[in-house]
């Protein structure tokens, strides 16, 4: 009798080759594989919520597996944590509907985007805040983040190459929020493209900074061309932070 | 004609055996010295303030050197950290008084201590928090923190085998605060012990966990004998966050 677990599983993704499984790197669903194998005997398919990129963190990716080993379900996340690597831990593990799925069950991601807005790195946050020393203007940024909100064909925010059926998504909503030196982009939507993310957090760095108008916001992403955007600001300061599923 | 620079200095202490130099063992001194003498093609004499241990962090350790290079005193923070690994950051550097010294000078250092109060940790905050899975009575460590307050000799609370001439410091506060599910113990004072701070967080977790009650933290003090404290709790939660010097 098989049971579908489904993971919370939070990283530090700085020495992972992002999420997903691959030949020749180190990647967070590899290493995760590798503890559950261990530890229930069995053969494992285990599939993901959301690919993160190389450098990428998360609070609470996704991820679900079939077993028929016998260990109760509340124990799952102890016995992993034991076997994964301190940068890995499982917050969670719970039943689910044998036809769950990660990927198609509709969801709200929310992702956060950490800016740290300080005239030197601070070294303990250097692997998880995006350090921009430049003056942002924090109300710059919330003007051209109100026309993301929505349902939009997000071409402009999508990474050159992706292969997806539509670029279209809805974004539920965009927060901009500084606290001391710290500035927060939280971003809640249905599902991101390829880089999305990344993008949109360049993109209004650079209104913030003064390059991009807040009022041009608008025309970048009715253009649906990549080169209108800014440039993808890099993954250390990104994070995932939860994935809720309807019930 | 020689000039005495401060310099204010940030590190992740998680891959440093500490401030102090040594041999066959990489520490933040000798580190900061090398990039020193390679910028200033000098030999310097480097001071530091506060000889923080191995996997302890600070924002704001402070170091003086003399030189007689003509580098602007405003450029060498950013010389400095032209050179340095990412993990240690100087935050400004200033002139000052021939004379100043920054260990005899008068001051007030003040120490964080951050535990995370979670069921699982986190791993991105790991080097940086102590991990505390079990429950705490914020409330009962605020009790006992009180008496740690004023002038006191904390010979309790300091390492076996520490060689120091008065057992005596002065702390000015002591703040617990609980924000989310971290718990920072902030400590203020004119000087610390060897551990001290680490064995009064060590005491205060056990008393949050109700294995010391509040009302006995007076008579650990009075006894001035280090196996009436709690366990000394791990570096990696504790942060140097300033030094202040009197003008």
């Amino acid at each position: 009798m098989k049971r579908r677990i489904r993971l919370r599983v939070a990283y530090d993704g700085t020495n992972y080759h992002g999420w997903q499984i691959q030949n020749n790197a180190v990647s967070v669903e590899g290493t995760l594989l590798k503890a559950l194998q261990e530890l229930l005997q069995e053969d494992i398919e285990l599939i993901g919520a959301s690919r993160t990129d190389a450098g990428v963190h998360a609070m609470g990716n996704v991820a679900v597996f079939d077993t028929a080993a016998r260990i109760p379900t509340e124990k799952i996340a102890y016995a992993l944590n034991a076997r994964l690597p301190e940068d890995i831990v499982v917050q969670s593990g719970e039943e689910v509907p044998d036809d769950f799925h990660p990927r198609y069950a509709s969801s709200r991601k929310t992702y956060e985007y950490r800016i740290l807005n300080t005239k030197f790195p601070d070294p303990i946050l250097r692997k998880y805040m995006h350090f921009y020393y430049g003056k942002l203007d924090v109300e710059s940024m919330k003007e051209a983040a109100v026309c993301i909100v929505g349902e939009h064909d997000f071409a402009s925010f999508c990474a050159a190459g992706a292969q997806v059926q539509t670029t279209v998504r809805r974004v539920y909503g965009l927060d901009i929020r500084k606290e001391k030196d710290v500035i927060t982009l939280s971003i809640c939507g249905n599902g991101f493209l390829y880089n999305m993310v990344r993008i949109i957090a360049g993109t209004l760095i650079e209104v913030g900074s003064g390059k991009i108008p807040p009022g041009q916001m608008q025309a970048i992403i009715d253009g649906c061309d990549r080169s209108l955007a800014g440039a993808t600001a890099p993954a250390r300061g990104l994070h995932l932070i939860k994935i809720e599923y309807e019930r």
